[in-house]
């Protein structure tokens, strides 16, 4: 199976490198006409796009998104949806050190091990930037699952955690809080420690992890298959093949591994429109199907690899060096990471609405 | 592609319900020439199988596995590799109360909402038994990497997590210590608390969650690919796909997104052998390929959810009553759980090396 | 992709080779709620049974189906269906001289070549005994598509064809007559002949090829996709991937190549039902896509390679010997491909009823 | 599975429509290393060209390629190659009638059927224009498989076939012959009867089939699998999937069926390197994999739909009209075939080269 293709029925295939002219995603096995152009996927993009505070890399990218195919008359034909963004802003220039030693955290050595030589221009493909592929393809995911509202969020950043019960709060007066502040946080109080935190950071020339939650209201129960295409093992497949994503738990995660049964039980009542849970540990999935309950998926980001203190580490030649990182880079990789959990959730859901269709129509 | 199976070069797909006559594993791919019989697989099986002890379910099952094809004068000959285990302790009357309610916790509806009827023998398909035909499979996946040693131990338990170093040092001196007590687990002490805790829990008819932790050593740098095929996601997807399984982490995980770029620096050295790394954060994957460094994955696996306190439900009609699972239970299905882990990462370890032998020669 | 798996939606992956205890297939994707048990199955493997006349293969197989896994209480469950059918007659001491010399024709020499070494009992996995297993897997896919009519006749043998005009007529006057003879040949005048010519070439010890001819009415229009998933294509593949198929037609096939544009239009007329076609040169399917015509496939069996004739050869050392086979053959194999080709055809169509119904609704 | 990607372990998708701003390919799998820029593939877009001979459409574009990814400093990188091709003379024009009824033989009413509207600009998806993009992927193709070479013929024009005998002879004496004629054709001869009934049917507005063979000499014994990834069901597979395509043959195809088991044999004898087999009825494939000999493929195409002459159809009210196509069109698509049946020919064979390699070392 393609390695660099993700999905079943829906399916999308990314190529290309930071600093190669392009980018871009074709989209497979989308429905027909769904009303689709390039202004329905541009926002999403833009929200995910560098440069726009100081607490993300300054590459200055305009992320122009072009649809070359599958759509005639401002709908979808049911063909491949061939999405293209070009690259302006490369400065190769930046990554000449970068082709002597390996940097330790990025995935130079490996992949020097494994294809014999490297794209060294920003981590060629391992670098972030193919994440704006991933977002466009999830634009055009989400006109296949209307009837689902996704929305994620920076939960937690350098170890300092939102107020959930502040969070809620403010997700119910200002729905569009956390989209219009730099951290996609939901919580004011954490945008403000934030601020200050990454900012010291960036100074530093130092990085920070994040914790990205996202959840996805309006699925119905249904979606998803027992065992190797249970709907948590294609959204942990999609979230950990995300840059920089070191972990995933879906609903309570890993503090269900410390609750009892009667504590992670998800009691179920008589509802008006059909069953309603008391709880949701589960994260709206059981045996690998949705239960109608909001899935519910938190995605851990290793800090930004790429920092300015300089690392011990070894050249191609196996001598012993040192590397500091000199380009421009996010100092916290995870708060651009939450669009792209998001698409990758698209992603995941609008594929298993269409397979749930094909099997049990 | 199909929900049943798994894998890429080397597939395997998966069949039967936990109380039909027979379960068992196609193995599809597999090198030809590699010695294999029954004998080898057994005690795979043997390791997971129920009833060995009273923290397991007192279900007994032989567990006999029994090769039907793909093996010629003890050898593989790269055709498939049919499986079968027969079930034989199947007591279908335990579950008449689970045919009219649903069990909160169990995929019980959530089958019903995708298939409109469902198997409610113990779960059917969403039985923890199924995870015996990933274990024969992952012995035959051992045999395509003889060079790697794959380890899972359960670390926690209910929230009382082992000392890592007593676990290590413990390790050195009786490489066997794990294996031999009911646990998997490395820690003598913990062992002991977890005798009392584990008994108490099923006394009571409660149930407890647990963590488990595999490494795998002797992965050469390179098998992987850099991103939908990223060995940490087909590893996430593995993981996420075992049943009760609600988080995956690679290498530091979730602790990663707390430390800086400074602190999850791995940093390298000249070696004897190639390179040195004088940490190992990113658990050995570094951009979705190997380093060399082991391999490290953590699984939480959620509380059993059957448990004997009555919990509030609805049945078919939707009418509200409250269900008590009185059938044969693991009060701590994490702890079965080693050895499945352990036969995910063969399996998937496996197929990477196969994968990258194909595109990289 | 795995290379003993075919489908995408609706897959089945087979094992098994013809000397081993047994052999089978498991069937995935199939939709919940269709009434199964053995006895649907039974008839059509009954249908490609060896040894019920002199004109087929004397090994006597029972070929009894059971289905271990995906059924419950006599319906289709969603899940995996695992169908064993048990070799009982395998007597391998006829394949004795096989082991040690290649049989031209055979696989044989390129199995050695890739495997190093083979399975030398019967062909093993190359047997036409594999083909079982097919059909066992056709009889569920017939399930999928009730709306599909399909019927496969030989329409030549050894060079001698049918009579197109008779064997219309037969059929319309006796549905049955095809079935109920050896052949499955639809002109009473040909099956006369064709007693005579095979039983010739089976008392000389040589083999005759045939050609199976088989259409599938009921399809509606829109089944398929446009390019590599093409429902011709598809077909295709099916159909060159049975023993001893060496061509595939769809429609006039290569006598179309022979029509002009004018000569090979299909013309529409308004119906009371849809559209009328006035002819079908493009047996039911036009850019890769179902237009709610027949879809006629012709498929090529060479004649079978077991003869009796010494043939020049070599041995696994390379040296010079020459080879005649001694087993029991069929001196036609392409008679029992009718119910083969009918399999493989039911199983591509409701593989795309499936796919159409995820990606259109 | 992706219905728009064909192979593998090296996989391409192709996308776009004819009368869209591009279209393109994009290649996945490709082993790492391989040198690679434009001019290499430019070549054999440039033989599939159109409007270089009153033979093929007059349709004028330059086909010129673009490599946006997957190479760096004229390498391979092992990342997905992406492949774009512009579309400059598009001209929708001419295709408003078609807008308004189907087209008999064209894929008009099916995808109508399928997708509930469709892209009438001179077929959309379904155009032969989309080979281009497969042949760009055919050019990547071949640079895995360097011990290979590939040549396809039009062998058969409107029903006047080659002298095979002279074609040998010509082919011995002046290798690029068939490449420097309008026809690909290998028979001097043979051209100059095709000039004349090709333009005929051209001026007549008519239009004519095309049976092409093409042959890979070099290929190993061993790419290949037994049953459902047989490289010969691929091949099927993959040519029965090219525009226009309703046959398909291996080796002898249905002349093997006319054959005896004595006449269809290829008796193995010692040779210098290796067995030398004293015929080819096989095709150079037994039981789905390669015998060492040149693997012979032949397809068939169909006369082009689009003809001056007006045939009966309905409208999209289904109301009866009739329609003649008044485009640019070929007088004989199946001409412009060769170069694709090439490209497919090298996509199949480097496909199972690697999968080969995975499984067999």
């Amino acid at each position: 199976m393609s390695v660099n293709t993700f999905g079943r029925l829906l399916r999308f295939t990314t190529w290309g490198e930071s600093h190669g002219p392009a980018l871009g995603a074709v989209v497979d096995g989308c429905p027909p006409g769904l009303e689709l152009d390039d202004s329905w996927i541009q926002p999403f993009l833009d929200a995910r796009r560098p440069g726009q505070s100081k607490f993300t890399t300054q590459r200055q990218e305009p992320d122009q998104v072009h649809i070359l195919s599958g759509v005639f008359e401002g709908r979808t034909t049911g063909t491949p949806i061939s999405l293209v963004i070009e690259n302006t802003d490369q400065r190769s220039k930046d990554y000449s050190e970068v082709a002597k030693a390996y940097r330790p955290g990025h995935a130079d050595y490996a992949y020097d091990a494994k294809y014999g030589f490297r794209d060294y221009r920003g981590g060629g493909r391992s670098s972030a930037r193919e994440t704006a592929a991933r977002v466009a393809a999830g634009a055009v995911a989400r006109l296949v699952i209307p009837e689902v509202s996704i929305t994620a969020h920076v939960v937690e950043i350098g170890g300092d955690a939102i107020d959930r019960e502040l969070a809620a709060a403010t997700r119910l007066n200002d729905s569009q809080f956390a989209r219009s502040n730099p951290f996609f946080c939901p919580d004011p109080k954490a945008v403000k420690r934030w601020e200050k935190l990454v900012d010291e950071a960036r100074l530093a020339g130092s990085s920070l992890g994040a914790v990205v939650e996202c959840d996805a209201t309006g699925v119905p129960a249904g979606w998803g298959a027992p065992l190797y295409g249970k709907l948590d093992a294609d959204l942990a497949a999609a979230m950990m093949g995300i840059n920089a994503v070191k972990g995933v738990e879906i609903g309570d995660g890993f503090a269900a591994a410390r609750l009892t049964g009667e504590g992670n039980a998800d009691p179920m009542r008589p509802g008006a429109d059909g069953p309603q849970f008391l709880a949701n540990h589960a994260g709206g999935i059981a045996g690998g199907i949705s239960t109608g309950q909001p899935v519910v998926v938190r995605v851990a980001f290793k800090p930004t690899s790429s920092i300015l203190t300089p690392v011990e580490t070894i050249d191609r030649a196996g001598e012993a060096t040192e590397i500091r990182t000199k380009g421009r880079h996010d100092p916290c990789v995870g708060i651009r990471g939450a669009p792209v959990v998001e698409a990758m959730m698209a992603l995941v859901l609008a594929d298993h609405k269409l397979l749930h269709r094909g099997q049990c129509g």
